[in-house]
């Protein structure tokens, strides 16, 4: 059962301003709740779902001493809990992974955003990295939030794997400058002419609007994925995945 | 003005079933309204506009003398007709482009869907075809109908340019077996080891199932992208473009 400041408290968690003041943050769907419970175990606070969801998935489930909170929870208080049209049998409550003391670009690809704002671009985008082996996702402050439910959704479980952190991305390209940052733009070099990376930073940009001429500056590189037809521009995910596809590969 | 008659007439065209009776369907937005008087005029039956939209594309509206109605109306009036939630400025009333009698894959470079769902990954693989120069889509009879609003919407402009038809896969592929065709699963051979195509056949499945056994065996190649991470699968539309990333460049 789940009282009504407890079910208050979930609800509040759908606004990015809760989710910072408590450093926790809602899952949603059988996947990602699986995922979380497999590679974040120690991140889980409480999982609500139905009864069958429970038995179902009890070989996952944590012995009687864990931390972990499991509440059987009917179909309506589910509803009421989703911030999705289409609620799950399983939600997940999930302290936000904590932040490292320094961001670490050395030895790793990783895939930086500025100014993203659609949130489904965003859970794609964390998706492909887990596809491509890709270390960590980096975003700047006006990205949108990862901990929003529906880029959570669109990660497919991949958000439990993906280290997703937020940071000025200026100072901290400036500040490790030996490793390459490949800024995604209209006008740089063919990407086809590049050979694969092990090591550097994918940097992209806002839907319409592109990165910023300043990030582009504090980039080493800028590069193009060239356009064959008509097209004004592909959407972001599209291009961090076709990006993707020819340097990490 | 638009008459009650007329309302009812457009709003009906948000259902499949009336857009293949009257072989009509709605174009809504600002960009794709523009890009069908640029690149297809003689298919736009009438554009419902505000009066301003009217005035600030004058250059691009035919003369007096075109079959085009132009119609100004109220935004209260396009909120009525737009099936989106975020209602345009712009809307265009089309005529759906004719079917050649005979599809043709020779010499060309196709993308083929079979029982693809998403509206917004219909959209999204339109535009990536319009942005690598791809001749045509092909839809299985299954697919989602690529004149829904949503996937209209996420073409942004590109639906205008690319040709999008529906047939049976299997017995097109069959009729014109000197074209490859590419099948994407997740146990083909790698992508990488293929070099770049001027010719063949792009098919990408379902979301969830992908591709059937029987196109499978119907196709000449099967093609994967290697995976290095751990995430379970790929979203459709960013495997048809880091696919088209590679053997179309």
């Amino acid at each position: 059962m789940l009282s009504k400041a407890q079910i208050k408290y979930i609800q509040s968690l759908q606004h990015k301003k809760y989710r910072q003041k408590f450093s926790q943050f809602i899952a949603e769907g059988d996947k990602i709740v699986q995922e979380l419970l497999r590679f974040r175990l120690d991140s889980v606070v409480a999982v609500y779902a139905t009864g069958i969801w429970l038995e179902q998935h009890k070989p996952l489930l944590p012995g009687d001493n864990a931390q972990l909170e499991l509440v059987t929870v009917e179909e309506g208080i589910l509803k009421q809990i989703s911030s999705l049209s289409t609620p799950n049998h399983a939600i997940a409550l999930v302290k936000m992974f904590p932040a490292p003391g320094k961001i670490e670009l050395k030895g790793k690809v990783t895939i930086a955003l500025e100014n993203l704002q659609d949130p489904g671009n965003m859970g794609t985008i964390i998706r492909i990295a887990d596809w491509f082996g890709v270390s960590q996702v980096i975003c700047s402050k006006d990205t949108v939030d990862p901990y929003n439910a529906k880029s959570i959704q669109a990660t497919m479980g991949s958000f439990a794997r993906i280290p997703v952190y937020e940071t000025d991305l200026q100072s901290l390209f400036e500040a490790q400058k030996d490793v390459p940052v490949y800024a995604a733009t209209l006008h740089g070099k063919d990407i086809t002419t590049f050979p694969p990376i092990k090591e550097g930073v994918i940097l992209i940009g806002n839907e319409s609007r592109g990165l910023s001429e300043a990030i582009v500056k504090a980039s080493s590189h800028e590069i193009t994925i060239p356009r064959i037809g008509h097209a004004e521009s592909l959407n972001a995910a599209i291009a961090t995945g076709i990006i993707c596809g020819r340097l990490l590969l």
